[in-house]
């Protein structure tokens, strides 16, 4: 493209390195910028910068957050000795929204990926390790999705608390609620066959 | 959507202020950059705000523009006489991208639309007369898209250029270079048969 100004085109290019937007997008949207009032960009710049000079990560947990404790883990109500191992941040504002977890989080920051690069020593396992070790973990739940590469880090885990004492679970695959059967895939069919619960537990929620 | 920051909550609402991006892909978006190094963050935070508070529109066409006058209006070798007036910054991009024009452009900023309440004195209307008033225009080519906004605009330039010896002219409509006869819509092959051109002409290119 044949850019008429040295800032549109550093705009764009740098708007482009954001994952799934090409170079069309990313001068749809400078030059939308440019038609809105200043501050919208200000605010948008500073609301960035901020984001990623000023946030940390939890330290019990990995979550992102403005202090260095977050707010589940220095929440007294939620029950500590229940630790859900989820791939990222996205995961536990998604488990947050169901109301149904009272427990605290493990924010990995990923899954185990050999072909891109990424193995156990990237992400936030040790740390884990050493809460469990620690001995006030009763239970890890598994809360991957149930991919090559979540499977392949759930394993890896289990396996480096295989002589710890405590419980491990995964949570429930299945048919999704409002799905319909005959478009299910073979093994989450069978799955929600194999692990079928009793009638009376359905209907608590 | 439950944040445990503030800072991610603040720059996920100011990402989903852009078009064409909800809520859920600029959280996407945040939780990427927040994984880069923070050049790329910095770098881009820079880049929007130096488009919008160092950018300026030529005096002469009101491209987008580092300096003053733009590079097109400001290269001696391109024909001050023949003016392109199209809606906006694209449309000259996707002009000088087929090297096919040498004349000068003139960006409108928009089309009459009074559905949105876009009327001519919000575009750049008023200026592209009085450069014709002035007269070193000889040719006034409308090259906007052929909507009823883009009709309606074109027919209110005209109606204005009216008593002023300038030429007007369109850009050809016709069936796209490559696209099947069968599908093109019936406006658009009925004006390619009226608007025939001898076929020595469209061997030149």
């Amino acid at each position: 493209m044949d850019f008429s100004s040295k800032l549109l085109e550093k705009a764009v290019e740098e708007i482009a390195l954001l994952p799934g937007i090409g170079k069309r997008t990313a001068l749809r949207l400078a030059l939308h910028l440019l038609k809105q009032p200043e501050e919208q960009t200000v605010h948008l710049s500073k609301a960035l910068l901020d984001l990623k000079t000023r946030i940390v990560f939890c330290e019990n947990c990995h979550m992102v957050s403005d202090t260095k404790i977050c707010s589940i883990c220095a929440n007294v109500k939620r029950d500590k000795s229940t630790v859900c191992v989820v791939e990222d941040v996205r995961d536990v504002m998604a488990i947050e929204n169901t109301s149904q977890y009272q427990g605290v989080y493990h924010v990995l920051g990923g899954k185990i990926n050999p072909i891109e690069g990424i193995g156990p020593g990237q992400l936030n396992i040790s740390s884990l390790v050493q809460k469990v070790k620690n001995g006030t973990v009763e239970e890890v739940i598994f809360a991957l999705s149930s991919t090559m590469e979540g499977d392949t880090t759930n394993f890896y885990i289990y396996k480096q608390l295989e002589n710890e004492s405590v419980k491990t679970s995964t949570i429930a695959r299945g048919i999704g609620v409002g799905d319909e059967l005959e478009y299910a895939d073979e093994i989450t069919l069978g799955r929600s066959i194999l692990h079928r619960i009793p009638f009376e537990n359905s209907l608590k929620n």
